[in-house]
């Protein structure tokens, strides 16, 4: 026997920095995973942890590194942390740090921002995954838990019929799914603030214009429209769950349905995974 | 023996509701829930349902006049509900109705309101219970998991020490909360779209203005600010669980933490329960 | 304006302890809330915090208490938390404290009890909700998140039909619910190991022998039982949602479904809620 | 532009079904997962839909299925679905089938088990993942959200320290772990039921006997064991995060912690995985 694909690290480190400026506050929330991966056959196999970083010292170090060095986006903080614990160790080949930021929200009280007080609660979180092992650092950035619903202009029709067809056809129905949008970008040195606005708005706009004949359809329509129009991005990735909303039988109870009344059902639920390349 | 206090209905009818207008669509999604007390001894005791009206017909009732009658606040629906279950079951003495509405909202771009698409995602819910019985309905309104958060401005000092005491006295810290708010109107003939959404906006902004001393002193000055401005409210409840956001120790790695730099803990965490009445 | 009823303390507590006996260990998890009521009008209005145990405190309270005096049963730990806090300071009129215990089950070998390795996992919970004021201590005791199910003897029949009535009447479903009981005792100084052992089994054989009519029928018997043969429970409260298992309908594809066939649904959900007292 | 990786398909299909024997009845719960690979270009690329089996036939499919082919184990469930959906459409080049299975236990009475009356609620669940594509049928069996503890016989020392190092070494510590084990099989027509019973066994065998130095030490331990039991097992995968009970200070408050009385704690978490294999 022998030790196959191995990792380990730190979940779940929940950190949040007040950033001072003169007159206002910012208010970052993250959630930093610590993955590495190396040289640690000894570790498995005879119990010999000196070649281990705790995982605890990993937390320690996403914490002491964050006054200095989360100031910016994620992306820069995970190039730095991915950097720091591979260049620190020769044991550990790859390092893959991956950030999930939490949205907070500036009031806004007669159209004047508030200097320090927020909203949160948005299920909507963004993401980027940074992995450095010899070839250098790669980074994913993206979102996820979006929930985008558009009440017409979304069809699903001429699909295969069989013995265990019982959905209908229809031209017009409710499309609403939790998006996950994930996207690797050719460089490390980018504006990932304002790319990442860009590429959500995208999404966005595609979503609620698109002529949708399918899940898939509109997916594939996402991916190629933010392909099209930012040229550092590789390959996008998305994962767009169909959260059924179904009209009600409204007919035995002697109404009409006129597409107006749905049960909004949890399970089961459609699964719709794609990624868009360049040719 | 004898059946003592007991209820039934059927929670979470998840119903989602289309409302087309000419030239835009509105996109409504809500939870209901139907609880029903009365003379159902006989249920208990000996299996005798010639007085129930099953769960399953509530729900129909619900998907069913949600047609008609689902067309503005939850507080109308609900309304509508509770006269509707006790005034055509003799057996029924109490309905109530519980509704908690998901936020979507519209899509916009370049400044434009998008005609039929929508991102959701917001923990915060809209709420109301809306109870009926002999003495006529009862409309409770309010939100929850709204999540708040100010940087500054919130202290915690002069509080009990004892050989269990560690907690410093602290001048600035960092107030957060998953906030849930009830509060019970004195009528229900109302502009109820108007006064949730004067009550929420004074929530919010006492919460970011109040000088806060404790939880307890903000959950307060909030409920006397609604109370001082609605007349029509009889009292507010507020639940504000302190979401800690504890400064992370720095120092054991020769570093200062100026008030920066914070682990997000959900367990334990402080439980902040109270109601403002009036004299 | 003035404070109505409300209440502080610390929620999830999550405290876990080892016993050590000269040939094997005890593991014992629970998670504790302390909520304590008194004259805390000062600090609401005023800012006054003269009068405040912190809920920090009271979590170390709870973890240096937990070393002499968490050494049996949760109800006897709640015991002495409650007067603990209760004696000490003259400003809390009541403590309340509840706690709930997970289940660690100790792994079995050949017939062997092992010494000190354990499985978990179950979502069922002992739970105890003890409250001092100046009547004393109460102390309630019950589980709750345990899962029953049974395959037979279980009908719904002969409820009210109307227009929105949808639902077969049946003489054999399955009866399945996540069911959380409450009993209060009438006295603090009880064998509650014991008890509870009594009851959970009385609460268990009475769902599997009963021929049930309906949830509400099962639940009464339930409770009527557990006061039969428990002098010292003063009532019984039970919360028996509806977990459906209802039949699919295999007929539209030519096939016979035999009461065999089942889709499980998490919502929207029938609950049953009900207490029986002593006439 | 093109279409890069993809699969679609019905996620969380909740089945339950009741087996009639003479004198007792067998009660078995699952949730199916199936997702399907193929030609799809033009789906995402044109909305040409004639290729897609919709998710909801999936799903019907998967319901009537079951009367006749869920008879035994969810293995052989699952290969009976996969061959099905890939042997039935051309455009499907893969089919993959995950099933997890919810543990139900029957209730047992003076030493008598109950003939239709069960209990369940553990976390743990017992999983397949069936794919067929051209080369045939694989089958991964395994669990997940298995509770494991450990009291004593588990330490970790002599680990790198560097300056954001605060762990201290022990040599006697609680080990715990949500355990998420999967075994890949070198064929299809195994003895399903027998080899888990084994496996499992086997797995918490090693966990309570082995003297653990660290997370990974046991992890490779389990893995190692399995192989060499098994013949027909090509190599084990474990996923086992560390669910920590981290001493609670009690000497701040002038007790002594002799490694008693421990803070649970969920986040952050160590996440250790690791695979074994055959030389």
């Amino acid at each position: 026997m022998k030790l196959g694909i191995n990792t380990y690290g730190k979940n779940a480190i929940n950190l949040s920095k007040i950033i001072r400026h003169a007159d206002h506050h910012e208010f970052r929330q993250i959630s930093v995973s610590v993955q590495l991966t190396g040289d640690f056959d000894a570790v498995h196999t005879h119990g010999d942890n000196s070649t281990v970083l705790p995982t605890d010292t990993q937390k320690n170090t996403v914490y002491a590194l964050a006054k200095e060095h989360f100031t910016g986006t994620i992306e820069e903080f995970g190039l730095h942390l991915a950097h720091f614990f591979v260049t620190r160790n020769p044991q550990i080949s790859q390092a893959r740090i991956s950030i999930e930021e939490h949205s907070w929200q500036r009031m806004q009280f007669d159209g004047q921002a508030h200097t320090h007080a927020f909203t949160g609660g948005s299920t909507e979180k963004r993401t980027t995954v940074v992995t450095q092992n010899a070839e250098g650092p790669v980074v994913l950035s993206g979102l996820k838990d979006l929930l985008l619903l558009k009440t017409t202009d979304s069809g699903f029709e001429n699909f295969i019929q069989d013995e265990y067809t019982v959905l209908k056809e229809t031209a017009d129905r409710i499309l609403a799914t939790q998006c996950e949008a994930t996207w690797e970008y050719t460089a490390t040195a980018l504006d990932f603030e304002a790319l990442f606005q860009q590429i959500r708005t995208s999404l966005l706009r595609t979503f609620s214009e698109h002529k949708s004949l399918s899940v898939q359809h509109t997916l594939y329509s996402i991916g190629e429209k933010i392909l099209q129009e930012q040229e550092v991005v590789k390959e996008v990735s998305l994962i767009m769950p169909n959260k059924h909303h179904i009209p009600f039988n409204l007919e035995q109870f002697g109404l009409e349905n006129k597409n107006e009344i749905f049960v909004a059902t949890d399970a089961p639920f459609g699964y719709i995974t794609g990624t868009v390349v360049r040719d």
